[in-house]
């Protein structure tokens, strides 16, 4: 059995919607699909997600919302009338929306939840019924009655373990199932988003719950770049990465499958296959718990962040002391702020994390680290970009880090930080953000076509 | 103002002490003369310390120690009769072995102090003596009388701050002053002994007391190798190197000076010079608060030290959890462990630690970090060295990482971490023990001869 999900663009319109049933219908083991709200048609277009969000603005501004509410309606009655089915639908989701905006409109998250719900929503109770109508049995199952069961904090769902057995149940249905995306339901009987990549996640929780085969993640590109293509031109794609290099890579930039839509896959070893709706006889790239490894393919993707900031803290004999970090992270701590990095040295340590954990409140946590820990010095350094490269076979094969130091060395790419050996996977380096895009340049061009480029 | 100090192998002998003291009266300048224990005079010969430290066995085991007494008055009787001197000082120096065994034998850890600090007390009574009857006005000088004022803990001395105004009165003097190194006077008026590296430390506090404008460390080498010349045949000397980087190196395995003895001198800027007592026209090694950097010397050394361990933690999604390090270094601090290293990834992090630091009671850690840090994998890694590449230019070239790496590739030796940018003036690689002679001497080939040597 295997677990399609489709994005927002590949539903966009009735002729992507077609493109779809297209591809589910014409694999029997494609049992159950999950999918988005209607996404942008051309450039200029909004998502369904976003005119939401403005509908549940002017409700909650005590202004008139019809005009917002009849853009979303326009939505669907699109799709509806250039797929020839029956408008019952509109009366439904004018009435949901409606319904939401009375009942909840003194709750403002609770209705930012449920207005937000209703993009995906609204979608799979359409793309059921009209594959239906063509004669495929097909039911629509809401995320309640799939038992996707989450907890109660607003934009923050997640899901409770025994839900998964709930989610098995569903294989017992003969017909194809769709199912909404990005949100489930708590126990307090509230519709909850899952906080980012929420379709994603919806496919994921379902694919580990029927214990699928194969969790298919359909979207608009043929799998996942080696690199940004927007910086490398043409790219080769990825034909298999691992769980652990997926989640280096999309947490240090790749947004293609949000990293946090590995966590489910990950213990039931459940394998990914990122595919492109335009183009589904594209192998893609298969995302699993193993990969082989030859000397082509020792790493997997190269990847640049930028907006790092890295505070510098010197202690003449600090590895002496014992306690010494651990003070310090207690500050942190008490800021909430989580760090990403941290190299140490015989009288320094450095503390790497991404600008906005320590925005609006940097002087505060350099008095609270002065006051608490008697540091030497203590600076910081903003526009750190991070550049890491992802590879299962880097810590078995000598050399790796040469290459790469080579590369950046021809570029003039100054390193002001490298981080090996945490991750057996990752090597992370330091570099100034000026220097960012150049550095993918160099390393993509080295690593993959062997060419040492002087940027 | 010069301050000298000549450690155990210049003052072995009636023929060292002349050739010290020739180097001390050929300079008006030198002042101020710190002196060790009679050290070894051939390869199998006992320093005088060890047999105090036997003497010390017998007494605190209730046993006869009159021949352990004997041997160590023998040692000075043997310098006194070469020197043709007056033997009065012997029985000075058996009246004051027998009266701190009398006084102290029932406080083993003030007796061990008392008995420890002979070697160099009765060193300096005899060398500022023979000076004196030379023609040379002379003067010996108690670390009491000196002014060196310490903390009470045994064998483990910490100067107080207040005694660097009184060891300013030494300018007073006209003649020339011999302190025995090694050990301070507390409040409650023991004799306590430094920890480690101790005449270096004497040297060093009194240099700073007294303002010198340059403190000299006598030692049987003419200055700092860049590399263990054990290790690598005849290896250049270092000319100049900062403070920092003598720290960096001198930690990581590079005996020659103490990296304690240079955290007096640290704040008053005052250089040292590392020379040869049995070759005083070498120029040396400087060590000051800054240095000229060129092309030519941008590494200052190379050392390597084995014996660490690693501990490698897993945590999916880690980098979410604030608080989750700050848990780890708790155990670590219950334990009171010090760690060297803490290359952290996304999900992991490595803490690399002298292997003494947690042996025998491995298991004991291991279990509470279990216990308390709710980890996914933990793991522990043995049989790791340390390479360090020490210089003050590195972290302004290009490239340095890179010709590094390359000198360790060619030898088909594999990092298994490599941090850098934490302290701007090293890279650390963690390599593995077996790889650790090789990768010293490929590294140093290829950083200052630029040979890629094939090892």
């Amino acid at each position: 059995m295997k677990v399609a999900k489709f994005g927002g663009s590949s539903v966009s319109n009735a002729e992507q919607i077609k493109k779809v049933l297209n591809i589910v219908n014409s694999d029997d083991d494609r049992k159950i699909i999950v999918v988005s709200a209607p996404g942008k048609r051309h450039k200029e277009d909004v998502k369904t997600t976003d005119l939401l969000i403005r509908l549940y603005e002017k409700v909650i501004a005590g202004l008139d919302h019809i005009s917002k509410k009849e853009e979303i309606m326009q939505r669907y009655a699109d799709i509806i009338y250039e797929l020839e089915m029956h408008d019952n639908l509109l009366f439904t989701i004018d009435k949901t929306l409606e319904h939401y905006i009375k009942t909840l409109k003194n709750k403002p998250s609770r209705l930012l939840d449920a207005l937000l719900s209703c993009g995906e929503n609204f979608n799979a109770q359409l793309i059921a019924e009209y594959n239906n109508s063509q004669g495929i049995p097909t039911r629509y199952i809401s995320p309640g009655d799939a038992g996707i069961t989450v907890t109660d904090l607003p934009q923050n769902a997640q899901i409770l373990d025994h839900s998964y057995e709930d989610i098995y149940q569903l294989r017992a249905y003969k017909e194809k199932l769709i199912i909404p995306g990005f949100f489930g339901i708590s126990r307090q009987n509230y519709v909850v988003t899952f906080p980012r990549g929420g379709s994603d996640i919806t496919g994921a929780i379902v694919a580990r719950g029927v214990r699928a085969d194969l969790y298919e993640n359909f979207t608009d590109v043929s799998g996942i770049f080696r690199a940004n293509p927007t910086i490398v031109k043409h790219p080769e794609v990825i034909d298999e990465i691992t769980y652990r290099e997926m989640r280096e890579l999309s947490y240090a930039g790749f947004g293609v499958f949000h990293d946090e839509a590995l966590q489910p896959l990950h213990k039931d070893r459940i394998p990914v296959v990122i595919k492109n709706t335009n183009r589904p006889n594209d192998t893609g790239t298969f995302i699993r718990h193993d990969r082989e490894i030859n000397s082509n393919n020792i790493v997997s993707g190269i990847s640049c962040d930028k907006d790092f900031t890295v505070l510098n803290i010197k202690k003449y004999l600090m590895n002496r002391q014992v306690g010494f970090t651990r003070k310090i992270l207690g500050v942190l701590e008490d800021y909430n702020i989580s760090f990403d990095h941290m190299p140490s040295g015989i009288d320094s340590i450095s503390i790497i994390m991404r600008s906005k954990e320590i925005q609006n409140r940097e002087e505060q946590v350099l008095n609270d680290i002065r006051k608490n820990c008697d540091v030497d010095e203590l600076s910081v350094e903003h526009n750190l970009a991070i550049l890491m490269i992802v590879g299962e076979g880097m810590h078995r094969i000598v050399g790796t880090a040469n290459t790469i130091t080579h590369a950046l060395a021809e570029s003039n790419i100054n390193l002001k930080m490298m981080n090996q050996g945490a991750s057996e996977i990752s090597i992370m380096f330091g570099i100034d953000v000026t220097d960012a895009e150049k550095a993918v340049k160099a390393t993509y061009e080295y690593c993959y076509n062997g060419e040492c480029l002087k940027l």
